[in-house]
């Protein structure tokens, strides 16, 4: 029924969806190399030179993916933080008891930090240099992303899983605030493994909020 | 006995003493609107030329106290590290229970980091501006601090008023890390004020760490 004798077109080069998947291989590879320079150097001690020399290209072949400097800032941030507000969106609207999200989300969010600290520490230095609309952008979905946490934090309040000591948008952003602040003194090649790490610090956050009830009730489900 | 018709000697302009404090007063007069302007701005986005400007004197008369940006941002960072320091040593040297120890702690440096953000945001988004050298010697202070915390914290592990789910060093940045991130999102003209955020964020912490007869000793002291 088919003629198997009918001629293949020709290949010129790798199949194109190959190429696509260099290409954005490539593009990623820029983005991680510019967070690292970023993380140790600041936004205003990296330049598309160096980038360039750092990653033994030309100048103009980085400008074949992004435009400027800036771009690649927003990009970092970007990926950054829809990558954490997925994932958190995604935890949060699971059927279970509010402790549990709390715990899931602590250790998410510690565990994301520690493995990208290089995009983190980027977004947390040096986020102040993006222009007012694309900081306006990010800002958005920064208190999206808080108030996803200060409402589960509130839903544990008012079953009596967590503590009413404090309010539940302030305990949010303790709680980030604990977590983030690991760019700033963490080394990973220190004497605290990367998963102690940030287990310890999702359990601090935790118990930070949590009453008996919600202790027990946590315990019965892990 | 006393001749007092003898001549006063001639005062010259006001005593040498009210001179002096004026002098000091001016000079922590531009120490403050540079953590101000830095705050907003950043260090590269702060002149001593825009500082002048904002202060209403010359530039010649800010070189009068200072010699450089550079010089200002060290005072910035070492005023607001020293007086730290120098308050919690005096906390940790009481003779009282871990447990109420940490919490004056704690209750010191989110009081610290609102009543004087300007100078903390500088502190925090700055500090890499520092010369290396500048920079070993406010690292070598900031270790004595963090360790004087995790001391605290492991000798209330040790007396059973904490939890030992995580290792005193990162309980103790963790803890700061919920207080320090305040200056990055807290507005104080907003709806919490700064006495009850740093009351609630000192409880988040606290609760993080408390096991119940840290609880009931802490009660029983407050």
């Amino acid at each position: 029924l088919i003629d198997e004798t009918e001629p293949q077109p020709k290949r010129r080069g790798p199949k194109p969806e190959s190429s696509l998947l260099r290409r954005q291989g490539k593009r990623q590879d820029i983005i991680e190399v510019t967070a690292k320079l970023m993380q140790a150097h600041g936004y205003n001690g990296v330049t598309l030179k160096s980038l360039a020399s750092e990653m033994n290209v030309t100048e103009p072949a980085l400008y074949h993916y992004f435009d400027s400097k800036q771009d690649l800032l927003f990009v970092i941030v970007q990926q950054t933080i829809d990558n954490v507000l997925e994932k958190v969106t995604g935890l949060v609207q699971q059927a279970i008891p509010s402790a549990l999200k709390l715990q899931q989300v602590l250790l998410l969010f510690s565990n994301q930090i520690i493995e990208q600290m290089p995009m983190f520490a980027t977004y947390f230095q040096d986020r102040g240099e993006l222009s007012q609309e694309r900081s306006a952008e990010i800002r958005t979905k920064e208190r999206h992303l808080i108030h996803l946490i200060a409402d589960v934090i509130a839903q544990g309040m008012e079953t009596g899983e967590f503590r009413k000591e404090a309010d539940p948008l302030v305990t949010a952003f303790a709680l980030i605030g604990a977590s983030a602040w690991v760019y700033r003194w963490y080394d990973p090649a220190g004497r605290i493994s990367p998963e102690d790490l940030s287990r310890q610090i999702a359990a601090v956050g935790l118990n930070g909020c949590l009453t008996d009830k919600g202790r027990e009730l946590l315990e019965s489900q892990n």
